[in-house]
């Protein structure tokens, strides 16, 4: 029985395709809660994208379609999530507008989730008005489809508690609309890059991709970050900080047989290239099938654009019930 | 012969009923432009209101109608001039949401009409996000419906500036899609509060409304700014900065008479109840129709409700063809 009583919002922006940090970050969990929950919303956040990506609308158009293949290649199903594309839900973007009034200035430029992501950006007080304001737009994708479960990162908490300073300013203004959002927490941790470096991003091209050849994820897994002082095989290793265990750790179903490698490493005995072609073999093992269905959907862009067509219009369906109740509740239905 | 070339948008917020300062500032200059152009358009900012009106919705409803009768009662003809609210085309906040990401936070900051409204009301860093972007907002509106004629009032010269930039930016972003906005500068200067106070406005209960009584008029003429050094009829009076010769000036058709009435009363023996009464005499004559026209529509407010609904339907289908273009534009029309 699927739980009735709550609905899930998840999505990705579409500015690149989607690697192995995606998987277990979100598109793992998405899998997971469309089994459990029976209203699940994939939105393409095309919008979104634009508020930093404005000069460049040719890159979110094509990665709207590449992100949905991904997220379909991977196992997130249409017959059990309702896929949908931001800015064709035009009620998403009348909704921003008036909960913008219900935000300060002051609010905005506080948000620390923003503010990171404008100083990773390089912005100053020269940002996008949009991109200042995309925890509102936020809001409202998650308002409008009466979602209240979303799955995030924890980078991402503080957009979901501006979201709820939004749900109790307009409650208490405008009489009991909408529900509070509770956010769920991924308990995979932000994987790491290729490099070692905290964060696997497209940008720092240290990522392997849901679509990379097998000859791609060979050839990545072979550059990982290991132990710099662990020359031969014979020397003793440091597992700790070594990029190949984390994957494993996370990717490789065997946990007894990662934990008896990580002790032979540890003294010293077994080889990087060993440990990374066990790596390739899991990697692979996880990728070939998504791979191959993506080549599949691919050859059928048409099924591909149906699938965000039929999930865009039973989604304005509910967008258009929700601004309904909005307008009337704002005293703007003045035509009812 | 219509000019067909051209569009013009005008509008109110519904804040308020309206008074004898929009009369002469713009609902005259909406009764000649629709003589002149072939497509004007009317809009009730209700969108704009809430902007800093959010926590007084009833306000703002309420005043959606007040206006429309001022509006129609004052002359500004349904046959001639489309009348739309601003919320019931929601293409308008679509279209926002994609301009906000061509400004920046700094340059909405710079904006000098916001700066000085915001000073106004008193907001600093607590400005709603709404209402400092409103001038993004307002490119929308105009751009929407295809304007490129707006009548503004100097203060406003910065608003028009700015969606001009807007225009400029969205066109070489995304090639060719709207045209320059030409502001149109109000012959009249700002009529002067009933206190001499420059400005006539509500909040400063200062004002001659388009719905007042004859009494009502009677009495605030009589109230009204002459030269405190001009006691007696017989002494000489100043007229320069005497309220009911600046509005004799603007509102007396009789240039001549009043001229004559003007020496009078510099050199001696003319009495400010003299002046006054004609003053009456020349104000009731303009608004005792609008007045009779008014309380005609408030005893059919079905009839104003139809304008409002049928030039909305309309404007709805210009939005729509619009908004069809600008996604095209922005390479997010994924379903045609």
């Amino acid at each position: 029985m699927k739980n009735k009583n709550s609905a899930v919002l998840t999505g990705d922006r579409p500015t690149g395709t989607l690697h192995l940090g995606h998987l277990v970050g979100s598109i793992q969990n998405r899998i997971a809660l469309q089994d459990q929950y029976d209203r699940c919303f994939y939105m393409v956040a095309d919008i979104q994208a634009l508020t930093d990506n404005a000069d460049n609308p040719e890159k979110v158009r094509n990665n709207v379609f590449e992100v949905t293949l991904d997220n379909l290649a991977a196992g997130v199903s249409p017959q059990k999530t309702t896929f949908f594309i931001q800015s064709q839900v035009p009620e998403i973007a009348e909704l921003t507008v008036l909960l913008l009034n219900l935000v300060t200035l002051a609010r905005l430029k506080r948000n620390p989730t923003v503010k990171d992501e404008m100083k990773q950006k390089g912005f100053g007080e020269d940002v996008p008005a949009g991109f200042l304001a995309y925890p509102v737009s936020q809001a409202a994708d998650i308002l409008f489809c009466g979602a209240n479960l979303v799955p995030v990162g924890e980078d991402q908490l503080p957009v979901i508690e501006q979201a709820n300073e939004i749900v109790l300013k307009f409650n208490a203004l405008y009489g009991e609309t909408f529900q509070k959002i509770t956010p769920v927490l991924s308990t995979t941790p932000r994987l790491v890059g290729i490099d070692g470096n905290a964060k696997a991003s497209k940008s720092l091209n240290n990522t392997i991709f849901l679509n990379d050849s097998f000859e791609e994820i060979q050839k990545k897994v072979m550059m990982m970050y290991t132990d710099p002082e662990h020359i031969h095989a014979s020397d003793s290793g440091n597992v700790g900080n070594n990029v190949v265990f984390t994957y494993l750790d996370i990717f490789d179903p065997k946990k007894n047989e990662v934990r008896l490698l990580k002790e032979h490493y540890t003294r010293g005995g077994l080889g990087d290239v060993e440990i990374k072609k066990r790596l390739i073999d899991v990697l692979e093992h996880i990728i070939a099938p998504i791979r191959t269905r993506r080549r599949e959907l691919e050859r059928d862009p048409d099924t591909v654009m149906d699938i965000l067509k039929s999930g865009t219009k039973k989604t304005r369906v509910i967008a258009q019930e929700t601004m309904r109740k909005v307008r009337k509740a704002v005293k703007i239905n003045y035509f009812d």
